[in-house]
């Protein structure tokens, strides 16, 4: 009875919101993409592409759907895919959807619809339901996406609960960007838990999975009983970060790798570059020995030299090594 | 060796951001916005379309330039028009805007992108200059739309002193839906004011047009050399507003007028409603006894039965009226 059992396995452990190269005239750099995929995929790193991270809001929904369309024409496995694709309105959301469902990927990443703010719970719920009616695809496994410091509007306890009692099996779990690890265990007591158990009742047939938006709370979510982490950093310490979660309950030394995972990624917070996605784009140009990866689009800004000067002494100075990186040379 | 007097005149006065009917499928009615469009028009009221207040961004960068041509082809003044082009992304706000442009609107207003928060100053100047010159227009008018309550992004002095010195003529004014005066002022005093007497003197070839974003400001940016409002409540009280615009400087009564506009917004504004977008759609729902009016998108939601008989109770109780509305009727 469980039909779980006849679907693919959930996406699980580390993903990365794949940053996305541009060319010189800002447009999308389709081949860097795809090696930077691929390179993520060599350290078992998932690809949450088109997210925060991935400037992939400062995107066209065709820019988004043909960058998709090229990972998949390379061969690239789409069950390791989870592209974001909440936009503000529903019919951009529903197209980038059917578009990521109909290629056969694992799930997506779907923020609320960010411009209006204060918006109700009867109206945003209304939102995500049109979605998913719209999408009408069994196939379809949303990850709804909390990320109130840059969305501002949020994913309540309430609206999954709505939700998941709407769309039992189109609900698949959530990506807590809070940064509050409080709110993260209420929806992993909440939901996670519960689901677990009716699972094991035989009394339902799906799982809610939350991932954490950082990999600071990678032990405390699968401890917890959480999916894994969906993070920045992940585009550069993957294998640091999938080895935990591959461990996180056999090792002894799981703590001090939680730790190690801490400083690198405080690296990359560091407060005097502009944002971590300009500091995450330094660090591959400076690994992989290609400044092409530098370039932002605006509104984000590169970082200055003196920052990327800093930067490059901070990784060194904590061993800091992204190994393989440097396929992404050349064409 | 005015460039202006060679010019098209500006676009000033009074401008609805055009609420934007929805099909019971969701999908936009273009009769009835081209009908709503030609009613405010006939009010002395101009077209900007595609505002916070016309649900825009819960629409796709398709529909609103397939609405868009529509108005076109119904036979509505381009010159009447500044339709609401800013997204997120560089790639779409030009696709927006160039199409605009292309029609021969009288200006574009724009938001600056939104999703990311406390980006720099640096990146947002780069981003409009990145619009400015990927449009390449000479006809480009932009009109900057500083909503901080909505977008959080805003627009600075420091901003729009950069623009005006990089791009003078295509920079043309601001909307500032900030709800705060001494905000609206601090612009009026430095671009306006500035602007005015350097004309004068012949030393330069544009004005700077501040438009406030609600018409309770309307005499007090006549007063400061202010050139109009961009307002929600002008969608159903277009005559009144235009005319305290008309005669802010010659009537004896025009303090009496300010009072009875903002009576008006208040009952609109009501916070008893989900959205003063909602509240508008069910006057015109009203009192063009088309109930079809009343539907918005998730995530907003439209009044309660119960908030629609509140509503047109305060609305009869000051003897408020939409002559000619009822045209709206039927197809």
């Amino acid at each position: 009875m469980f039909v779980r059992n006849q679907m693919p396995e959930p996406i699980r452990g580390v993903l990365a919101p794949v940053v996305t190269p541009f060319r010189a005239d800002l447009s999308p750099d389709r081949q860097r993409f795809i090696r930077h995929c691929q390179w993520l995929l060599s350290h078992n790193c998932g690809l949450a592409v088109f997210g925060t991270n991935s400037e992939a809001n400062s995107m066209s929904a065709e820019e988004r759907m043909a960058l998709l369309d090229a990972l998949v024409a390379a061969g690239i496995d789409p069950s390791r895919m989870m592209p974001g694709t909440g936009c503000c309105s529903i019919t951009e959301t529903v197209e980038l959807t059917a578009h990521a469902v109909k290629h056969g990927c694992a799930g997506v990443l779907m923020l609320p619809p960010f411009y209006y703010k204060n918006v109700s719970e009867e109206g945003l719920y209304r939102y995500f339901s049109e979605v998913v009616q719209r999408v009408g695809d069994t196939r379809l496994k949303i990850y709804l996406y909390h990320i109130p410091p840059v969305a501002i509007v949020g994913i309540t306890p309430k609206m999954v609960e709505r939700l998941l009692t709407a769309y039992p099996t189109a609900i698949a779990g959530m990506k807590d960007s809070s940064g509050d690890w409080n709110n993260t265990k209420t929806f992993l007591d909440a939901f996670v838990v519960r689901t677990a158990r009716a699972a094991h009742t035989a009394r339902a047939a799906r799982t809610f999975d939350v991932f954490v938006g950082s990999e600071s709370f990678l032990l405390a979510n699968m401890r917890n009983g959480g999916a894994g982490t969906i993070s920045a950093t992940a585009n550069v310490n993957p294998a640091a970060i999938h080895k935990l979660y591959k461990e996180w309950n056999t090792a002894d030394d799981t703590d001090q790798q939680q730790s190690k995972l801490n400083v690198v990624r405080e690296v990359f917070g560091n407060r005097r570059f502009p944002s971590m996605i300009a500091a995450l784009k330094q660090a591959i140009a400076i690994y992989a020995n290609d400044p092409e990866w530098t370039r932002v689009r605006p509104p984000l800004v590169e970082l200055t030299a003196g920052e990327a000067k800093l930067l490059a002494a901070d990784l060194k100075a904590i061993d800091f090594a992204m190994p393989g990186i440097d396929c992404s040379r050349g064409r």
